[in-house]
């Protein structure tokens, strides 16, 4: 039976005369391409500009939705009103698919960048808030409710089946994992993994196995439909790559949920 | 035969704490509302309850396109390149067209603000790239191509016969018109006026006759499917309200061109 | 021998077109004017205009420093990491304070606004970043390092006393305060007061006595040096008005701390 | 006699999380700064360590002031009232100098930048904006007026010298001259030159004999007290290190005018 996995990654995320990570190269990798929509990062143009990209070449697009922090980069959680949080995702995910629309294309999942992705992981408010934007939007597009990508168990994903909006699981192959199967904090030593191969071959297990191996050495199951890779470095992206060709060539097969 | 006319006014120009005009009241006023998109005033929740509030009574809504220029309310002219400015307009209507709809509406035409509206109606690269962005939202939506709303003859109605969108005329009943049909500068004396019986009287000669008594005495053609009305102060909510009364009593039937 | 308390309330709130509040209004009423300094509100030409007339009046000029928030007028708690919350800070308090003095004034105090204005009373990182902006800038004045105007005993008094910056207590007469001597919160009924002769009576206590009645009936210690009035309407103005009539009519002499 | 001229780049041109140029590299070629305010580009922490930098390495502070838009990094031309750009080219360098003196610098000249540099350099109503904003400053700093750093004979040359402050003129080595004094336009080609060895020799002929070669291959003057030279690629770092290793082989003695 045929293993598949979807690979995600953020892209879009200059503004004006900025730049960040090489969208070009990482739309070579990825299945997903996940869109800054313009609160956090991400002018118009550089959103028509990826959308066509994404369409030329297959990817599927999400729209990463945030706070409006431009100058914080959309990492610093903010104490917002869920009626100000919905209306913002809102927006930002109408923006987005209406230019991916113009493109060819369309959106077809939503994922929260940042700080809003942690803050809706664990709190039920901001969460409501995010889902009840999506579901909103359904009969705008009028296609079935989006997917949102996050993390397995959250209160996203709880807020999201409350919705009717599929919750789809993501895990993180460049990360030390603890033995119950969240992700060690990024202020540890050791957080974040660096070797290509070793990186490589924990994707391959997450998609073929649903496992990774914990700090304290033993299995624990990660049941995701997603792997997210990085692009903002060249090194990032190199390791992205390393994933792609491991996973194809453990005979796992690169498709998004979307 | 009967005779028809729509009135529009710009609404939903508050940003965050701040307000702009009365929307309530010139809701009861204008059968078209011109609803700010966030680049010169309007945030995502005040856009969505004006959205709300316009299905509510059957009023037709509009994307008011404008400059990125929130500290100067979009009424100073940039040299923007018409690729930026068609994005810009793109990101705008797609953003606000996708929360009108998730409120059961949509958008049903567009109008640029302040500054762009001016710029558009005489520079043909920036009117190209509303004109144009216009057109490249059709397939987003899957209707017919959305109206552009302008001053008959303008540069932008040019750009919208190009790309096959409707142009639809409007005038002013408060403003003093020139003997060849353009409106008297506002730096000009006697250049907008305020008395409610005369400029209510103007808008059924409009609506009616298609003529306006120009500065100089003589009756000019004004060939306008829709009157602009203002309502940012309590007089101007008055005004519109005096113009709104005079043409329905004169058997004048208002509608949305839309 | 001679009580004498300050009136401080927030000016120059509008943006762009918009305005909050009454400044002319307010500026007969106050002897301290806390200026928004850009980040939740403040554009340079209000901050100009508003410092002008504070000098013209012999009005003190507060920097109202704050996140930087304009859609949320800086009243959403953020988790900005504190070198960036320092530098925002002395940011917006040079600007102003260089506008003052190009008006013939200068800033004589600090005092943050909105969510910032409470984080800083009870989250001791956030408070040392705006105590150390504001004693990273007396170098660049010449003077005395500038006050910190606060509640007493919070964690930004504290902050300001560690960097050598007096912390000048203030309270508020149209709030309801606990046996403690804490605010109650505004989610409750009653906690804020509007009645002018109840609000102005207290007022007058606060500033001779030194105390308030809290809701269990009982006087409590208010140890202020100024107190908080608001004006942004016109009820606000009025109220605050008729503290300033009873304080003088009282024998309270009015002035700045600063 | 000693021949004596500055080098002049901009730094700190970046936003939150994004960066453009190299400062260090910079900071160890010029020997003036022309520091982001935060309208085109530059947050307060990037504008605190570039000033920082700067002071360390003894490198001249200047505000580079702008129109505010982040979303066109200030390369946008704008019809903005006198008295708004007036204040926010005060605020901008009241906000930078501030910072300057918190870490112990300050701000010892004034360059528009982009967009507005341009309009300033034809455009006697935005130059006297500007020029009256720097007279309006000198109050504040207590010293003397600032010079301005433009194009010799610009109209901002001529509202400094009205308002009495010095009007410091440069040049630009990389840049194309007409016969009659002034850039080719960057619409045609050969306008920007890139090799290093002709840049450099072309930098000693105007620092020496205060003459370059214009197109037509004839000699004409410029009289620059300052060479002008960027830094947003790694192309750019070392063309301006060719310069300034050029200058001094040729005994060119290099200081900040200020």
């Amino acid at each position: 039976m045929d293993t598949v996995i979807d690979l995600n990654a953020d892209l879009g995320e200059g503004f004006g005369i900025w730049r960040l990570g090489d969208d070009d190269a990482l739309l070579d990798v990825v299945t997903s391409a996940n869109v800054a929509c313009g609160f956090h990062a991400g002018d118009p143009l550089i959103i028509r500009r990826v959308c066509a990209a994404a369409v030329d070449r297959g990817v599927a697009i999400g729209a990463q939705v945030s706070y409006r922090d431009l100058a914080g980069f959309g990492r610093r959680e903010m104490e917002i009103a869920p009626e100000e949080l919905c209306s913002d995702v809102l927006y930002q995910l109408a923006a987005v698919d209406g230019v991916a629309r113009s493109m060819g294309g369309r959106v077809s999942y939503v994922k929260p960048h940042g700080a809003l992705y942690n803050r809706a992981c664990r709190d039920a408010a901001q969460a409501e808030a995010v889902a009840a934007a999506v579901a909103a939007y359904a009969p705008a597009h009028g296609g079935p409710p989006l997917p949102v990508l996050t993390l397995p168990g959250s209160a996203l994903a709880e807020a999201a089946a409350r919705h009717g909006l599929p919750a789809v699981g993501e895990c993180f192959a460049d990360r030390a994992y603890t033995a119950s199967g969240t992700l060690v904090s990024r202020r540890e030593p050791g957080a974040v993994l660096h070797d290509p191969a070793e990186v490589a071959a924990r994707a391959v297990r997450m998609a073929r196995e649903g496992v990774v191996t914990a700090v304290c050495g033993a299995d624990v199951r990660v049941a995701a439909r997603s792997i997210c890779v990085h692009g903002d470095t060249p090194g990032a992206v190199r390791l992205a790559a390393a994933v792609r060709e491991a996973l194809t060539g453990a005979g796992v097969r690169l498709e998004s949920f979307a």
